[in-house]
């Protein structure tokens, strides 16, 4: 293979933390990034502005909003009105688990990948914060990569995309202590389950929490725009 | 387990003869059917309205529309208004392949069956006519039932849902048969893949040719409707 032959990845966008810093990585190792941010009925719509903002300041080729009209069926706080998102962390898979979300975040990339002959697919999924999630763990990597190998032209002849999970192992400091060093803005990303329109921050849910003790112990200061200021971190 | 405790299938439905067939056998063994047709930009909404008359006519508790901007991205006849579709069989993978279908429509269907708790996920995939579609092999179908084992909340105990493809190494002529003896009306159902919007059938593309000889083979007068009488079959 020629090494200078463009690497085409596909990298999934939510507008949050952990995707921006592996957009940043993936496009500061030169590939060509065209980002995807699946738009499935979540709360929290200020991520997908946070998400164009995100995909512009790192040269994304294209950036591609797919919307999935799936909260129509409920069944996770992130898309249900009727189920709260928790303010504390709870045992077992969290309310906050969305049904099938990977796997369906992965198929809608699968399919740009064919279509753009990309050889890569990126997605942020971490097996130590989100634990509790099925579909962030590295068996369920592992099995998405062996179907896709098999479920596209690339089956009779060619290299299967490669799904690259380059945060799968770090934890929350470690993440921002990278994306720090691939120039991420993290004042631009929306982690906060219930962000209002503005992009704010609740300060209290889940993921505000991870995010908050992430920053202190990667000794960076938090530039999370919060919703009130007592909310603000010490 | 209860013998008669109710069993809960999803049933890809696309209004189309194959997965009619699927929904009314499911029906007829006593399965709860949930149907879910994917509006994922496809030319012929005919389809859409034909699903609905055959959800209803074989007792679906619920038949759900999700839809997926998915034709912005092109790649396929059946998306994109610049790749014609085409009159005749073509060697290896058919141009009216869609990048990663059967791969979406089986995570969305994984999403609502995790929702639901249903056991089963019901596919009229068929190896035999479309073998030139990756995502319609037995070897997809296993790794997708390896990777729903891993990506829902039943990977920490509970049953995974089962895959079932009914279909899958039937001919056509075989399928129309059973369809027959579960009471599918086939003049409902629309294969066509430029259909027009009242769903009459072009009579030239792939699809219909393999339909109209399948009724041939099954011996079976043809219910198709055609857009020109001249189409008919003999």
């Amino acid at each position: 293979m020629n090494p200078d032959a463009e690497i085409r990845a596909v990298v999934l966008l939510s507008g949050g933390l952990d995707s921006a810093t592996v957009l940043a990585e993936a496009a500061a190792r030169g590939r060509s990034c065209y980002a995807m941010s699946v738009n499935y009925g979540q709360r929290h719509a200020a991520e997908l502005q946070a998400a164009r903002t995100i995909a512009e300041r790192h040269g994304a080729k294209e950036h591609r909003v797919v919307s999935v009209d799936f909260n129509q069926f409920g069944g996770s706080a992130l898309t249900d009105d009727a189920i709260a998102v928790p303010d504390s962390p709870s045992a077992g898979i969290p309310t906050t688990y969305v049904p099938a979300r990977n796997t369906i975040m992965l198929a809608l990339a699968l399919g740009w990948a064919e279509i753009l002959s990309a050889q890569e697919i990126h997605i942020g999924v971490n097996a130590i914060d989100y634990s509790g999630y099925p579909d962030c763990r590295p068996e369920f990597i592992q099995a998405f990569q062996h179907l896709a190998g098999l479920a596209t032209r690339a089956v009779d002849g060619g290299e299967a995309v490669r799904i690259c999970t380059p945060l799968l192992a770090l934890s929350k400091a470690e993440i921002i202590s990278r994306g720090v060093h691939y120039g991420v803005d993290f004042a631009t990303t929306v982690s906060c389950y219930q962000a209002d329109p503005k992009g704010l921050a609740c300060g209290r849910c889940d993921a505000c929490r991870l995010r908050r003790e992430g920053f202190e112990q990667a000794q960076i200061g938090d530039p999370t725009r919060y919703q009130a200021p007592a909310l603000q971190p010490d």
